[in-house]
């Protein structure tokens, strides 16, 4: 049979996804139908015999996929902030905060990214290990450069990956060898890379444009007024920084002194939407989590950066009772993970520090924290009816799942070479799930799919 | 050449170790010379010359092992503090703490482990994780069950890794069924336990007995007094728990009213000691502080486990700076990971929420954090003469860490099978070490020898 010949992939095995921000759900011995054309789930079967999925293996133009033994679908990753460019700096980042950081590591690496090949290999890296990670939807923030914005864009709509991309703004306080021209000229990069996109995928189906002005302190009013104007006529969607750091909340207040709050400076100027995506949001005060409400803005959380720069602990549980909508990114590099595993492992251990002074409540539990990394970041990004879970017509972006039975009998002591996670039998499947939380990586993933499209698979070990 | 007429190794390459707590030294192109009968360090070249190396290869007797390109060898990790039953349970804990946790998740499993086939199967596991990930040291408590306490000092022996393991005394205050019948009977157990050992390996060179009163709780005043007289009288070292969590505390504060503090406690029946290993010391008050510091006991600090219980977080550079020797323990599986690498990783992220609140000074870096992990941890075990570090007559315990040198030519996106520390050519090494920190994991440790025998040797991918 011609692969072209294939209609449709039926899906068989353990599927495990969030129905709510407290409940997993786990279907064993289901089957989930994806059409080739469009990567839409076309049915579920919460229950299939061998029978069945023996008549579907004899129907001509379906394919069968099966999770073997142990292992299970799950959704695919959502990263709601990161930063390509830094993505080589993973790691180094010494003792800095979040300032001094950006002036010492960050914008000399991201300058040198104006150098095409040196961002094309940046960028497939990144994209790569996103990817094998199983990150099939990311929102990416670029250099200011255009041709290297670009650049990322065509990365990874060539490796399949659902990403928003978008040219990073600032015409303010950066370094004169890193720093947009003119508010004028900063909008119309930003313009021409929304082009660029627009041609290479004219229905936005995988990659879409992000208005992107950096943060308010590398921002002049003219500019972020011209974003502002530039997402009312456009309908894209922005993403910005707010409040990751103590230092930079009152830099703000010195720099914005009309505005009472950070949140008002963007809300000022029109930027802050339903479709804007706040990275960090640690220190908002009461005022500002009413007005990020009623304006519908979302927050993406980001536990290893905030920890490892020092920021500190933003307190998700408050966020998520007020109703406001939160999904995980992982900051690369102010977080040195590329994996959204690991901020959803250490979203629920910053929640503890939070614990520490506000209660058990502002705990996250692995359900939750699985949720954030799945359905929060889609609703952040605007996908929660495409992406995030299995149901009906949402499109096929799934991993699979794979971990590692010990062996009953005792064998050779072996080490390398085999995935993180041991299961010895007797766990239950969220059992199975929590210690894939806290110990897997991405030696776990072994397939992953964009839009019922194979964009990942593990070799063979 | 026959195995057997090997009289030296010499390790050619880059080294990397600590010189003190804030200083790495790197020596590239260097040799260590190692004596294979008793495993130590014969001479150290700083510089060699291939022509010299030529030489030695020549040599008969003479095995060369080397280091790769931007390969490196590191001392092996010391674990200060590991539950090896409790291995299996690793990534479960739910949202309980310590003493929930113990109840719910931890005396049930280590009760399980009386079965020896199943213990075998545990800590076969265990110690070729530990392994895996580059521990060529580790302090073990076992279960209450002598036969299975011994399986697990057999199956250390076997492995080649270097130990000290120690039955767990509870005669008070746990369940029913996992509960040491008498004072008398624990200490004689104990006592079997380390008879054991003494015929397992008489000289102690590999496996040590070690003294283990679980904690306070959980022992009588005649059980603690009896452990501390046999302390006295065989000169082993003790390991226990103090000061882990604020419930822990105010417990142990009704339990023993007589005594003014926690540490008093210990101190009391003669096992606070220079010997002595205390794990976690979040709530030492000044004065425990300074009875831990007269008395010359040694700190445990676990911080994966700290967060992921919500007991706290431990203030390691106070301890540091009052001269309080301090290391690193996995304490799996209140610690999630099996790796010191991913302690080492952690003691940074939570000194920073301790900077939060006691100023940036708090921190610790990379290079703290490999001190703890290396010669802290050798101090903290009596070790310091012999492991830690690449040092004369010190024993070749060491790794050898590899990372991935991203190509400069774009060639297929892939994934899974390679490491997870992407080097990009223009780091330093000190910047390869910290991406090593936070990015690495067993994946990076391509051998681990103990005493300069190989016990790991990760297969090629």
């Amino acid at each position: 049979m011609e692969i072209s010949e294939i209609r449709r992939t039926v899906y068989v095995g353990t599927f495990i996804y969030s129905t709510s921000l407290t409940k997993l759900e786990v279907l064993e011995n289901a089957a989930v139908i994806v059409g080739v054309d469009k990567g839409t789930i076309l049915a579920i079967e919460k229950t299939v015999t061998e029978e069945t999925v023996g008549l579907w293996e004899g129907e001509v133009g379906t394919k069968i996929v099966r999770a073997g033994e142990g292992q299970f679908f799950f959704p695919g990753f959502i990263d709601t902030h990161i930063h390509a460019p830094q993505y080589p700096n993973s790691g180094i980042f010494g003792s800095s905060t979040l300032l001094d950081w950006l002036d010492r590591y960050t914008f000399p690496l991201e300058a040198s990214l104006s150098n095409p090949s040196k961002a094309h290999r940046v960028y497939a890296r990144c994209v790569s290990r996103t990817l094998s990670h199983g990150t099939t939807t990311a929102a990416y923030y670029a250099t200011r450069d255009v041709t290297s914005t670009n650049i990322l864009a065509s990365v990874c709509f060539a490796a399949g990956q659902r990403a928003f991309v978008g040219r990073c703004c600032m015409d303010c306080l950066s370094p004169d060898y890193y720093r947009d021209e003119s508010p004028a000229q900063a909008i119309a990069d930003t313009k021409a890379c929304a082009n660029y996109i627009d041609k290479l995928d004219p229905t936005h189906a995988l990659v879409t444009p992000i208005i992107t002005p950096r943060f308010a302190p590398s921002c002049s009013r003219e500019l972020l007024a011209g974003l502002g104007a530039y997402m009312a006529e456009s309908g894209l969607p922005c993403q910005t920084h707010i409040s990751e750091n103590k230092a930079e909340v009152a830099f703000v207040a010195e720099l914005f002194p009309e505005y009472d709050s950070y949140a008002s400076v963007y809300d000022a100027y029109g930027l802050l939407q339903p479709k804007t995506v706040l990275a960090h949001a640690i220190y908002l005060s009461d005022a500002e989590i009413a007005l990020v409400k009623r304006r519908g803005a979302k927050v993406s959380h980001c536990p290893v950066s905030n920890t490892a720069l020092t920021s500190g602990a933003a307190k998700v549980r408050r966020l998520l009772d007020e109703g406001i909508v939160v999904g995980l990114g992982t900051d690369v590099s102010g977080g040195y993970s590329p994996s959204i595993l690991e901020a959803a492992r250490q979203a629920t251990m910053t929640s503890r520090f939070v614990a520490l002074t506000d209660g058990e409540a502002a705990k996250l539990g692995v359900e939750e924290a699985l949720y954030l990394a799945t359905r929060g970041g889609a609703e952040v990004l605007g996908l929660e009816k495409k992406v995030g879970a299995f149901e009906l017509g949402m499109e096929w972006d799934a991993i699979l799942v794979g971990l590692t039975d010990v062996p009953e009998e005792l064998g050779e002591v072996v080490g390398g070479g085999m995935g993180p996670v041991d299961v010895f039998g007797w766990e239950s499947w969220l059992e199975k799930v929590a210690k894939w939380v806290y110990c897997g990586d991405d030696r776990n993933v072994l397939k992953v799919w964009v839009s019922g499209k194979i964009v990942h698979n593990k070799p063979e070990q």
